[in-house]
């Protein structure tokens, strides 16, 4: 009776705690500095995410724990989406590295001087390769078939996956960017408090 | 360095661990038969999710994979949104059970005689008490700060909770439904390759 | 030969001229102080703007043109929806008025003290009675069938009104707030450059 | 007072009027035979509506619409896009037809082999190009300068254009698109009645 659906939470908590050994420390440590200037140019800079898909939703769900820590973030796709310049941070997640519309987009960034900070399983995709920074997140994707497994076989060892397409990634990106949110809190003395008093009052 | 991010993230892991105990399987068993049915009236039935804020996210998640599943599934919030009847159902997801607007929609669907799955921490909640099915996943919530650390606590012991706000909820709702796709798979015979053949081809 | 396409943007754009007769001068100075008032906060008052359906996507227009004349706006229903207080402002459109969700969040909106503009049809109606600012626009509902066609029929004369529910208030609507915005293009100083140099550079 | 409120609707109404004489009515019947013949394919052809900022926005009015018509339509950025292949129809509005995200993506559904119909003021452009079949929709553009006030200068005579940007494209395609939605009607049988049953009960 629903053994899957537990089978599967089992595999992905396996995956991610894996995945927390091979998060490199030294790419965090410079997405974390980005994000802390950001934070002291007073709004001056904003931040705008984006993602397709799932690996979307991910984003916006970060984009609403930097807003309530204060930041001037956006998202692609939102209502309101301000002009980026080169004083702004783009945050673009795509496990592969190489969804069509968010390469595109990124690659506008760039060319407007803005810093791309990349969330890909794959460094050398035209995402990681155009990024100002990368952070490795260990995922199969659903676009490479030949490569998909590699992270997910050397994570799960002997097991099939059972959570199909992106969600390893989608799932491991989602609590790495929740660890991320907490080191910001900290490093901008930010207490639950403070983010409380910024969430919505009128909700949807 | 960075391990605030490294820390909340084995808190978020530990605490989905446990939860995957506390989660009752005849909850699970209730839901995934109502969606298996709702899958055999071959599209007649819809499902609607809705959420605010980042439980919405995460409700949006879900409604990805039933849709790559093959559901007639809608979401609260996007630009179509079809009329709901008695053939339909609602998956309502917060974490307090009190979100205004959700319980409000989710009268709203009751009123219309549409069945109400509701994944909430709170039962007894005005969203639990209204809902034909109840999931109850574990989690802080944002809004009740009393109760709020009763989970959290018995589930994480001593330690105080890094991440902030409703984040134990969401992330492991998230993981949650991504389990329940899986036991849908499983259920309605659908491989990964189905999922793939439904996903969307050209995307934002 | 497609003589309907016509035949009802005939009738729109009578309609819409007939409105521009029966709209309340003096409604309308009061919502543009507010709005000139709310400018010259520089950025500590925000706008959210609320409708639902079609009326929403009007607001959402309307929110665009706010943003690119530098208001710190935002759309109930984005990711990012700031926390209301009593500096700031809800814009509510409504035909009928009485769009349960969005009375629910205007509501919401009047308890932290802000001030409520609602555009709709029906100034008694229960958004119209609790609105600090009504600006009446004429237009069919698509809830109220007594009272439906009460403007369309003192407005259209004997013709039965060919477009349905309620695009003639939606349409008069749109074309109303463009010409808000342009009456606070000229009462700010802003110029259309002003306005591209705000324009989204990296657009879905 | 507010005059230039009331001035700027009178230009709109007028631009729109004059639109009127100008849109092809054999682009119409195209455009319409296209969507009716989809219709009677009882569902199984799929309709994605796209378009950036506020051509986006009107894309979803209409969106609406078809949905309200019995149309299994999607909007590119909702949650849920299914997968595009050669049965499908996609509807792409821009007003300069090269905004670079939808050329992406109408590429990307021509690829997959499925219809692309073209609103746009520049049939010469690389979604009119690229198109099907193009509608041309007057309007000034906000990125080709030097054209912009082509269609505008011909269609206000020697009136300098109040409204900004995009607006008098956004809004003749608005008020176009309800009349498309009042023909497809009567060629499909439909009445207003049938279109509330598909109005959406439960609302954001």
């Amino acid at each position: 009776m629903v053994e899957y659906v537990f089978k599967t939470m089992r595999q992905i908590v396996d995956f991610v705690t894996k995945a927390m050994e091979l998060i490199k420390r030294e790419q965090v440590e410079r997405m974390i500095e980005i994000l802390v200037e950001t934070y002291k140019s007073n709004g001056r800079s904003k931040i705008l995410v984006m993602g397709a898909g799932r690996s979307g939703l991910v984003g916006r769900a970060f984009a609403m724990r930097l807003h309530h820590l204060g930041y001037n973030v956006y998202v692609l796709g939102d209502t309101i989406v301000p002009r980026i310049g080169e004083r702004d941070v783009v945050i673009a997640i795509s496990g592969s590295g190489s969804t069509k519309l968010i390469v595109t987009a990124a690659e506008a960034a760039k060319k407007v001087g803005a810093k791309v900070i990349a969330i890909t399983s794959y460094p050398d995709s035209p995402l990681g390769r155009l990024a100002d920074v990368v952070v490795e997140i260990p995922g199969r994707t659903k676009t490479k078939r030949e490569e998909e497994d590699y992270f997910a076989r050397q994570i799960l060892g002997i097991h099939e996956p059972l959570a199909p397409l992106g969600t390893l990634f989608e799932d491991t990106a989602m609590i790495f960017l929740d660890g991320v949110a907490v080191e910001l809190m900290h490093r901008l003395g930010k207490t639950e408090e403070d983010l409380r008093a910024m969430h919505a009052n009128i909700e949807l």
